[in-house]
């Protein structure tokens, strides 16, 4: 792999300056929030490894590293759900990016079957315990995961 | 800290019970990403331990964990952007929550005064390399960071 980005910039340089310089974890990634284009919902969190952002930026279609399946991952491969990315952003310390996407398919992007991972709400303002109930924010599936997927997800 | 959370969860029951059953990392955190209750916007992306997890969820106002400074964090203490937080949902396999929230203050989330971490956009469908130039999607700043935080962040 010859992907390069710029490295060692100082704190401020990767806050301050408009060079993109991403910083790999131990485990040699960046996390990345995924919303939809247009109505800006939050669909999913992932990761990327040098290989998966350089995929995503230069075919302008959403690749990921598979931390499950240990293996740069383009999302769709399988269900047909593939990510056009709209606008990328990078956070201020540069260890994550933000992606604005349009999914294709179902428009699904949750291996659940839903349009987002994010479809039950935490409830506020309890005493936290074991039995702490959630409630569905959108329990509907666009398709059904076992049909696409099998054993497998993404 | 007497803070408990469900445990052991299958895979199945992690994904379709409504249970909250956080799935910490090797640090003991979740990731958690952070929008605007009004605009959906992203803010920021943060990390929560079991304590900043509860304290969140039992106050109603965002508390993280500080990976640099290692320490529980409520958001604002320092610069009064308290986050009041309208919504928590949490994700499919429960490694990751989502917040909405209410910024007190002059509303700014990020530590360098903007409005969200995410202030600098990345090119798409260029060749990756190391000189890869950004561009500032919002590079006004709602306060000067060195008359909040001296030295610190937060």
């Amino acid at each position: 792999m010859s992907v390069t980005f710029a490295e060692g910039l100082s704190k401020s340089d990767l806050e301050d300056r408009l060079v993109l310089a991403p910083r790999f974890d131990a485990s040699g990634l960046v996390t990345c929030v995924v919303t939809d284009a247009e109505s800006g919902m939050v669909l999913m969190l992932a990761h990327m490894n040098a290989e998966a952002l350089a995929a995503t930026i230069e075919t302008r279609e959403a690749h990921y590293w598979s931390r499950s399946r240990n293996r740069l991952w383009k999302k769709g491969e399988d269900s047909g759900h593939v990510q056009d990315v709209v606008e990328m952003r990078v956070d201020c310390d540069q260890d994550a990016v933000l992606l604005k996407v349009r999914v294709r398919g179902t428009g699904a992007s949750c291996h659940t079957g839903r349009v987002s991972c994010f479809y039950r709400t935490v409830p506020l303002g309890d005493k936290v315990s074991p039995d702490l109930a959630l409630s569905f924010a959108d329990a509907d599936r666009l398709f059904d995961p076992a049909n696409i997927y099998g054993k497998t997800s993404g």
